[in-house]
């Protein structure tokens, strides 16, 4: 008779073997329960994230994560519906925008978002800077909302994944969450935990993303088209640049204040191309039609003020004060000191030290270190220019929104010095390198 | 200001970087002064095991556990000190025999042991088999004894080197023992808190020894000089056979009886030679005679036996019964049953698994899994042959002592599993395989 010791299975990756499907999900399911405690557990994290992790093994670990808790299965729902993930960035509200987009060509979007943990809020935190909107909403709510309104953004229910939480608070604790993997695993077993007729992925390469090679994160995206592809759904999958933050803003009511001019149809630019690019990869999948007539419907649904109705009635339906579509700047938090960004130096942008603007941002109060921190909704940085630009001595180039006086000039000086200005013209990056598409 | 963050350690050897000694030091006290949790200790203990420290980071690894607790000096002994160390395995009784032995030369020996944790007793367990002998002495009591019979063997004091505790207990839950930087910094640690003149290490390399290889055994073994160069401290490491369990007893009173024959004259081979040996070399280091010498030394001083009469008073300083040196068969606790084992084939003993002894030996009740399990000091398997003797079918090559006559069927069934016997006559191996000379 043998018995199982979980130190086997660590041992075994630490050997650089393969584990057996039910050895991962025995292991998973062992931490879920609190049976394997965080020792165990962190060894056998950083093992999976030095020695790797193959296919089998990773689908392993995505049925484990998946496993440990309820799924929500969307069956009430008549219309096609859509899901959409980032793995995260800095100036990123495209599921503001791309939500009520969906919901306004037909399609029904249901997000379900964790608390952003690292310098910049996550989308939850962002759509909270509306005063009065819930996002803790129950399983009957979301479905009743995406009958009535077609899109709902809420916070994941703690039924959904709890294995998820436990295992990235104590990869978080212990540097290991930059592995492919484990990335893939926790995002798939979140997006599989939700019935939706298609996946989309936005997998962010650059300063501001956890992979900062393109390479990386084509590696990324492929993990989690496997992985969607074994459980039987549709799923694709952008690679997009994160070399620069996305949006102007990077704050929270900031960037919801850029995403309503998005939907007002007063804001151009990579943020708003990008929601565009999604919102025709979903209707292109829904309705089986070509991408240039894909396109042009998302672009009309935009201009014709149908998502901003829609992002509206969202935001109406979830409590908050639907007014904030008309006149952000009357509804959100505003911050006591607005400071202008004036450039030290005339040249070209060739770069952005992304990852510093979003560090800049959270330390003005627009992130959290722990998951209980508290965020300030109105703080954050907006800069103007984007990579290729060309930019003169002492032009405003942006804003610093901050508490004081002291903490806008550090932000100042620390956006500057994120920046490389260049003598000579400089190309800018592709905003999507690559649509990797699944099963 | 740049806040310390232990995650920043871990990170650094997760991608192979090198630590300063300072990063070190601060991670092993936090966790030492739980201040760092298990989660993060344990990603930081498989990240140093798969991506390995280099000599600076071991040294600054066993100042960080020798400064988390007391020392003791031994500056009231008035004769040269010696410490001796082996890094475990089946069958070692060869303290039991070195301590009275380089008592019996004149030297002092003040040797602390942890209770074994592993399949077999440690030293310190054996010794325990005999009714009545304490370990637990205070540090007044280990000087007293000293003075007055020359050696002692008692429990690690709670005092020293809690890092270390703390350390190997998230190891063997985590699978990050068998690494050769940990493994050296424990050891020379626990080593360099004493204050002995020389320090004597015995690195087992075979089957039954952490380490399987003798390349591994000496990488381990160069490894604990290193420090205890770098701590100008006196330091000499063996590495000696574990392919096959050194003495013929494997258990805890069986030790000690098979201690107390070779104390007697009555028992020879390799258990004798080896304890010979580590005398011989005590010797020569205190009193700096030529090896000729000092291995004439030591066997008159086992032949005439005045090393008995050390074992004898120590065992009744430690308040245990001095008889046993005369009568152990009378003395020892006796298993109620004795099982003859008999060879299932005619050959040549060519290999045997020992760490399948070992546990064999385990599953009788000789060793614990977890600390506080309790340990049955009669029990323990007999095994006569070595690698290299014939054998014939039936013939009777040692004994199992056990509880139960079901417990002993299976633990002669396990035990002549472990053995490979052959057509043609093998060489036994060497027993001893090289001396390293530190500092």
């Amino acid at each position: 008779v043998s018995v199982w010791d979980p130190r086997d299975v660590i041992a075994t990756k630490r050997d650089g073997g393969t584990l057996a499907p039910a050895e991962v999900e025995r292991f998973v399911g062992g931490f879920a329960r609190n049976e394997i405690g965080d020792g165990p557990a962190a060894a056998f994290l950083m093992a999976c994230l030095l020695n790797g992790l193959d296919e089998q093994e990773t689908l392993a670990m995505t049925r484990s994560i998946l496993g440990s808790g309820a799924t929500i299965g969307l069956e009430a729902i008549d219309r096609p519906t859509v899901d959409k993930h980032s793995t995260g960035g800095v100036g990123d509200g495209v599921s503001l925008i791309f939500a009520p987009l969906a919901a306004a060509l037909g399609l029904g979007v249901v997000k379900l978002s964790g608390r952003g943990l690292g310098h910049t809020g996550g989308t939850l935190d962002k759509l909270a800077a509306i005063p009065g909107l819930r996002t803790d909403l129950a399983v009957e709510e979301l479905e009743r909302q995406v009958l009535e309104v077609g899109c709902v953004i809420a916070a994941q229910s703690p039924a959904i994944v709890p294995a998820d939480r436990a295992l990235y608070a104590l990869r978080d604790a212990t540097a290991t969450v930059p592995s492919v993997p484990l990335i893939a695993s926790s995002v798939m077993a979140k997006k599989l935990a939700i019935g939706s007729d298609l996946i989309l992925l936005d997998v962010k390469a650059g300063s501001g993303a956890f992979m900062a090679s393109v390479a990386d994160a084509m590696a990324l995206g492929e993990a989690c088209l496997a992985i969607a592809g074994h459980a039987g759904r549709r799923c694709e999958a952008a690679v997009t640049d994160m070399s620069q933050p996305l949006g102007h803003a990077v704050g929270n009511a900031l960037d919801v204040g850029e995403a309503i001019a998005v939907l007002q149809g007063e804001e151009h630019g990579r943020l708003r191309d990008l929601a565009l690019a999604f919102a025709a990869r979903a209707v292109m999948a829904a309705e089986r039609i070509p991408p240039d007539q894909a396109a042009h419907r998302a672009e009309r649904s935009l201009e014709d003020g149908s998502a901003l109705e829609r992002f509206r009635a969202m935001v109406a339906s979830q409590g908050g004060d639907g007014r904030v579509a008309d006149d952000p700047a009357g509804i959100l938090p505003r911050a006591p000191v607005v400071t202008p960004i004036r450039a030290d130096r005339s040249g070209w942008l060739s770069g952005i030290r992304t990852d510093e603007i979003g560090r800049a941002s959270g330390a003005l109060g627009a992130g959290r270190v722990r998951p209980d921190d508290a965020i300030d909704p109105a703080v954050g940085i907006v800069l103007r220019p984007t990579i290729g630009e060309r930019i003169e001595y002492g032009e405003p180039i942006g804003d610093v929104h901050a508490r004081s006086h002291d903490d806008a000039g550090a932000a100042v000086r620390r956006t500057l010095a994120a920046l490389t200005i260049v003598e000579g013209p400089v190309a800018a990056p592709p905003l999507v390198h690559a649509w990797l598409e699944g099963g």
